[in-house]
């Protein structure tokens, strides 16, 4: 088996119009309907971009660090009836200057990672590692114009296009000279630090292969030199077959928690297809996901009856390596313990990468079947 | 040069007293004064130790997670005029029978990790992974009687003897069956999930070695292969040389932001000659400590004039592997970027190990030297 770069699909129809924002960031609006006017123009007086991040080596775990100096001075986000991921209104300028939308992407204002030329005045930092642009690229998916709306009540159909516009930036960004890996997510709930509660994902594409990808890859490969086979599919396989920490499927995907979760809820949603990444779904799998994913996402939000706090990670294979080795997934987790707790990373997970969970994933497993949805 | 095991150093007076607490549980406290009556016993009626916790390893990861079920059950710490760490007083019996105490420690009630038989009932949860006990052992370490100090305030002899504790546990818990490496930390403030206000400290005594070990020990041997010499000695060595990072030094230790911290505020406190770990360190060592990393922590509190909430971490070498290749050095990192800020770990950190830091290292260690300290 032998994969390809990853690809732009072209299924159904779909509109995509790109236009730029006043200091010259893209803006990408994804339109089912082909009669969509996207031609409303950003008459914003912004300032100019700020210069690239700089990506330093840790010497002791060659692990690169992004330092983004820049973002410190960012602004803190504004009230709701100023949200700027909202479309525009007449006296009142936002991200998207249309007066509505279905799905837009726009180039991140402070990006960690960017194309900009970096900040001449960035001195050698001395010290014995390496340092580099932080080259790459952040973006912003608006899931919807609705403010209020939250991804687990989206319709179908609106999934389904934002799986088709993470698809596309994830061709197109991995396009970019010296991309590694395309990382789509959603951080969602103050309580891991998003005051902007307009439903929105992000991507960053890094120009590195991320630390998490690259330990699965290595233990992917070596367990295949060892003589096994593929290691998500196993491990699919045995999730499956072990029955009592699934928490939904249907005929494309299965939604469990794995055996051995770091989080209180955690639940990966696989394909039962192994595809490299998004672009490479066929339409009846795109098509299946989200009426699974939401009622995940509506069973998190019963389990303690108040909205959960979570992020939503989807693994795709990187750009160049390990593309035979990797295996399109969502994990999907939370730091909400109980209704009242939260979990901490603390000492023995942020210092030494040792977690400690509380919650057996059995038990979420049957609180997440048990859960009652809205 | 060649390590072995860690071994308990005996230098000045000590006095070492262990005791059990009313449900089995050890408690030892540590005086410089040799006359300390330590013979107060714990008349509380305790419920029974919980089972042993479970190790489970990710297939995908090949790394340990500790689920500890029995944790969640663990009740919510109570009002200061309660602290469980405080001494005992007539009534009101806490964790420490004593009436005073100059240095305890004691085995957790609620352990991670831990000798206890594990639960019969735990079924084989089935799915691709290896499943053990969590065998080791947590212990709670009280800096002080005084519930209002707090480590930045503690005087020299009393850090000089919190070290001896702590190197006294770190040969006694390497030393316990499994236990491959020994973790002492100290998380403080509220916002990093600490709600018990008392000057404490944790030990960690794991089963396994942990993945940034594995991972710093990992580089620092391919380094020393490809004809390197000592990895984290160079690091010091450069980072003096650098001198643009260093927050403070004297004659044993120098404290500096790593070139690539992965924290908004971040500082490393090293030996200016390597050990293996806390055990190694001579007298004088260990003496010239305490003044500067209290003077640290001063200037920590002092960036914003609030307590700064902070994980301090021992990176020691492990028990039996890499004990010529790891070097003790503290790391103590705040997720406090600004006084009205925090640093989530969200989606790039949490699901993909890859960090964004907002904060110039350079600048980080400007703000340090510059800050006021009461």
């Amino acid at each position: 088996m032998t994969f390809s770069a990853p690809e732009k699909a072209t299924h159904s129809t779909m509109k995509r119009t790109t236009v730029r924002l006043a200091d010259g960031r893209e803006l990408i609006y994804f339109d089912r309907d082909e009669n969509a006017d996207r031609g409303a123009a950003d008459r914003r007086d912004l300032p100019p971009r700020p210069p690239a991040a700089e990506l330093r080596r840790d010497p002791l775990t060659g692990e690169w660090i992004a330092i983004a100096g820049h973002r410190q001075g960012r602004t803190l986000l504004p009230p709701a009836d100023q949200c700027p991921l909202c479309p525009s209104a007449p006296g009142r300028p936002t991200e998207i200057p249309a007066a509505g939308y279905e799905v837009a992407v726009f180039e991140n204002r402070f990006p960690s990672f960017s194309a900009s030329a970096p900040d001449d005045g960035a001195a050698d930092p001395g010290g014995l590692g390496e340092t580099r642009p932080a080259a790459g690229r952040c973006e912003v998916v608006c899931f919807t114009a609705d403010h209020d709306a939250s991804f687990s009540t989206l319709p179908p159909d609106r999934v389904e296009l934002v799986m088709r516009a993470w698809a596309d930036r994830t061709a197109e960004l991995s396009a970019l000279p010296g991309v590694e890996q395309v990382f789509c997510f959603e951080n969602r709930g103050a309580e891991i630090g998003i005051t902007l509660g307009h439903p929105h994902g992000q991507i960053y594409a890094y120009p590195y292969v991320t630390p998490r990808t690259r330990r699965m890859l290595a233990v992917a490969r070596a367990h295949r030199e060892r003589g096994g086979g593929d290691l998500f599919a196993e491990v699919l396989a045995a999730e499956r077959k072990a029955e009592v920490r699934v928490v939904g499927r249907n005929e494309h995907w299965t939604a469990f928690v794995p055996a051995a979760a770091r989080w209180p809820f955690e639940v990966h949603l696989y394909p039962h297809r192994r595809v490299p990444d998004l672009c490479a779904l066929e339409p009846a799998e795109r098509a299946a996901f989200g009426p699974l994913y939401t009622d995940v996402l509506r069973r998190f939000d019963g389990l303690f009856g108040v909205a959960m706090p979570y992020v939503a990670a989807w693994h795709q294979a990187p750009v160049r390596e390990g593309r035979d080795l990797a295996c399109l997934h969502l994990e999907l987790f939370s730091i909400r313990r109980a209704a009242d707790r939260l979990k901490y990373l603390a000492g023995s997970e942020s210092a030494m990468g040792a977690f400690v969970n509380d919650v057996l994933p059995e038990e979420a497993a049957r609180m997440l079947r048990e859960a009652v949805t809205n």
